[in-house]
């Protein structure tokens, strides 16, 4: 290759259709498509509604190893493999998670795919989009509004004011918010206590309105948050203050997913993007459920690794949502596996075929995890310009001795054309009927074992251990009903173990569980494992500073 | 009238055009229109520079007396008069402000106009619309966060941390944001300090997008606010920090004008909403500016009664962006006349000549001072119900008296054939040349002297009064570049004076001067007369736990 094109300038060199014409593609009218501009529309419920009693598409997952900094490319190959399905003539769709607007003005890195595998327009959806996150923004502030305004009123709720369980959120990097305390100047201002902001992508609103069915799923969840307690350690739910409707009112338009399109101009629905860690890091179900009405073949992703993100997929919302994932897809790279087996990141332009063979015990792992769920899999090596054929050879012949198939994958420079191959393979997995999903715990098993299961079969540890004090918490929440629940467990993306620098795959490690939180309106119960922050922080030179609109009016420096 | 209708029944019921045609009656291509849903659009900001060299329309402000709790219809009479106009032959689109999100959950009252004179799709327009209101909230966050993250980073500007003046803002009624202390919880988390929130219509990134002429002009005045001091007292601005380039990305999108329609189909613009208070209350020049391109008459607002919102419309919008209006509408009720007469809500049903004759004391007043600004005015008296022909007939006889006409308007119950004999009156006065508009202080007067002049020709005070700190203050701007800027006074709305409960036409009051603020991107210094809440709390039983979606997916309880 010569020339390497930005990502920028490929996406703007886009020939882009108008949104009508996509969604004609998926058999969706004109009427029911709500645009956003020329190229961005919200499928209308109603249309949805409609096509409840169709059949269901196939299903595929992509999910990844434990990212490196090296990168791995997992939403850059769920838009290959969208784009190659349709290439190979199969009717196809992806559906991926919205891009946090906060983190796009501290470290460069859009979401939206990457070389020609990419879904446009690229600055719109890694900035304000169709507005959903601003809606759940709002709807979370303003249940926040309530409790102090609750308290200030008279507090007939006895709700005690030290624990109050329900932050704020704000859609920016904002580290000066994370401990505050508010309410401060006077009696006008009410009680002043301790409070804090996350961002939005971590709020429990988000979790819900990627979790729920439709409207009225929605605010039922809504109105299941547990926002406080009281003295006597009774909760206090949004439903009390009244807050559910008004909630769900702000949430109406964010419920309908977003269509978009790959360069290539296939269908994408970008849809809801929860935290990975505290929440299960998924694009909505609406969005998934949807799609999988209007084509024959789904390809959507998961966060972080397949020990986080294939987890949660499977764990949480394919258990919650019904769903029964045909195949997956597991992303690796030459370059990854090298930094799994200890080489660092300024040689990794280097061959060095023994790291590699040394680094595909990570990559074995997660295709071990995988089929464990009855998930029948295959390896995507993503291509990079500095992979040597026998570092390739080296991971394909490992792979192949669990019996699987890895195949390589040059999408991100050539687009559909560098994906056949991955395209027929996936399908003919998807058709094979191999899938007998299941999730790897069921609902009735006790909180704790949920998470001791996960850590023994998928992290591979001795056991979960946890204090009296968490132990009891989870069983107060078992007796209060919130036992079937699903566990959402928040560590480390970047290790199999709850240390970020155990790369490959560490064994004999035990998985402290360090706090427990209820989100009851989720609909799961997360234990946070190791230090997780909810509030990112910019660093020392933003790039904030390097965006700007050049003279023709283009926006610089986002990605 | 033997069946009222409530506005949302009579919204709802609105036929609709798709907004293609609605900007088609401007001659605004569909390609030029970027669609938000099927009623929504924005005009591109291509399309506003191409008008840049066209003639310009008439402009027509619609301002009111000293609002009283009875309600005087500004806004419905806006909507009114723009009907009244086309209706009568005329090429007419109105110009008005966005609603804010947040006090929709607290107090019942949409921002949309009212009964046969209203704007659609009003749920919209009362919620979300078209996200400006959230792009300004992220934009003015933004530098929040960069300030504190400067400081985190070592503080090489050498803020004077007791010295920020740049709070943050969230569009939410919530007074457990107005004082607060930030960054607690040790050195992950920065330096604690005093901080707070302003409700997201107070920003000053609002009151400069409704500045505004162009994006350019717009990154120029973000980088021009001051965001700080250091101990030496000089500024620290937004450019320091390298924020404009990226709140101009931000707000790239929100500086295009909204485009929507009358219930009887007339193109209207909304667009933008400073508060009036501390800022000064007119939608965008970029609206105003565009619709003065593609109509023979435009007829916008301004907030409050005239005495704010039509003198900070002459002497901040209109000197600042060239305006030339040709003509004032002052918006008066039989029902608003007897308050200021002294009858009590309660007795507004009674017929009360001699109250609505003591209560013209402050229509008279308005109409002198629209008058001193080279304006010709009219009275419309926005009809109710209970009107009595006697008191309608007290007014127009009060009106007589200044030479001027006042006219009974029906468009609230029927629609714009209940307001044709005031647009043709506006038509007749805006045609006749007779507007010799300037703004009642020059540029070089100094910023006392502005605010004091207000005062006496204006509020009709005796004088301005200010502690030496304050007029100290005003020096060192003067010597800093800033005295040239016009003054924008926050003092109550619903008196001359800075005391609310004195209505009618007050006289031989002092108006203290609290406070003083820099808006140097803006560009405007305010003067606060008075308390003014820059961050609104929720009354205790609030809107929003009546607000929900109904079993057929419509929202109730928003108006």
């Amino acid at each position: 290759m010569t020339e390497v094109k930005s990502d920028i300038e490929i996406a703007r060199a886009a020939r882009k259709k108008p949104i009508q014409e996509i969604g004609g593609k998926l058999g969706i009218p004109a009427e029911h498509l709500l645009p956003y501009g020329h190229d961005k529309a919200k499928i209308s419920a109603e249309f949805i509604a409609e096509t409840r009693s169709r059949p269901d598409g196939k299903l595929i997952l992509v999910t990844a190893i434990n990212p490196t900094p090296a990168g791995e490319g997992k939403t850059t190959t769920t838009v290959g493999l969208g784009d190659g399905l349709n290439r190979i003539g199969k009717k196809a769709v992806i559906c991926i998670r919205e891009a946090s607007l906060g983190p796009c003005f501290g470290v460069k890195g859009g979401a939206a795919g990457g070389g020609y595998a990419q879904v446009v327009p690229m600055e719109d959806i890694n900035l304000h989009f169709t507005g959903d996150f601003h809606a759940i923004t709002a709807a979370h502030n303003l249940l926040s509004a309530l409790i102090d305004n609750h308290i200030y009123w008279g507090n007939e709720l006895e709700i005690d004011t030290r624990r109050i369980v329900w932050r704020r959120v704000m859609d920016m990097n904002d580290r000066a918010l994370r401990e505050i305390v508010c309410s401060l100047g006077g009696p006008a201002n009410g009680f002043p206590r301790e409070a804090g902001f996350d961002i939005t992508v971590a709020s429990e609103v988000m979790a819900i309105l990627c979790l729920s069915k439709d409207l009225k799923d929605l605010e039922n969840r809504l109105g299941d948050i547990v926002v406080a307690y009281r003295r006597d350690k009774s909760p206090v739910f949004a439903r009390d203050l009244k807050a559910d409707g008004a909630m769900a009112v702000l949430l109406k338009d964010a419920m309908q997913p977003n269509l978009v399109q790959t360069l290539e101009n296939n269908p994408a629905l970008v849809h809801g993007g929860p935290f990975a860690n505290i929440a299960h890091g998924c694009n909505s179900v609406v969005a998934t459920t949807t799609a999988l009405k209007l084509a024959d073949y789904v390809v959507t992703e998961a966060g972080f690794g397949a020990d986080l993100g294939a987890e949660k997929f499977f764990d949480i919302k394919c258990r919650k949502a019904g769903l029964k994932p045909a195949a997956a897809v597991i992303v690796a790279t030459v370059r990854a596996m090298k930094m799994n087996g200890g080489v660092k990141k300024e040689d990794l332009g280097t061959e060095d075929i023994d790291a590699v063979r040394r680094g595909c015990a990570n990559l074995g792992r997660h295709i071990e995890n995988v089929k464990q769920f009855g998930v029948p899999a295959v390896v995507a090596i993503n291509h990079f310009h500095s992979d040597t054929p026998a570092e390739i050879e080296a991971m394909k012949a490992f792979v192949a001795t669990l019996g699987e198939e890895a195949i390589v994958c040059r999408h991100w420079a050539e687009g559909s054309s560098g994906i056949e191959e991955l395209a027929r393979k996936v399908a003919a997995l998807a058709e094979s009927g191999m899938s007998q999903f299941a999730p790897i715990y069921p609902d009735a098993m006790p909180l704790f074992d949920k998470v001791d299961t996960v850590v023994k079969r998928i992290y591979r540890g001795t056991e979960a251990i946890a204090d009296k004090a968490i132990r009891d918490q989870l069983h107060a929440w078992e007796q209060a009903g919130y036992g079937h629940l699903p566990v959402c467990i928040a560590k480390t993306q970047y290790s199999f173990s709850t240390d970020p620098t155990l790369r490959g795959a560490p064994t004999g490690h035990v998985v402290p569980i360090r706090e427990v939180r209820l989100s009851a309106g989720a609909g799961f119960v997360v234990a946070i494992c190791g230090e997780i922050m909810t509030m990112p922080g910019l660093p020392r030179s933003p790039s904030s500073e390097r965006i700007f609109l050049n003279e023709r009016g283009y926006i610089e420096g986002l990605f």
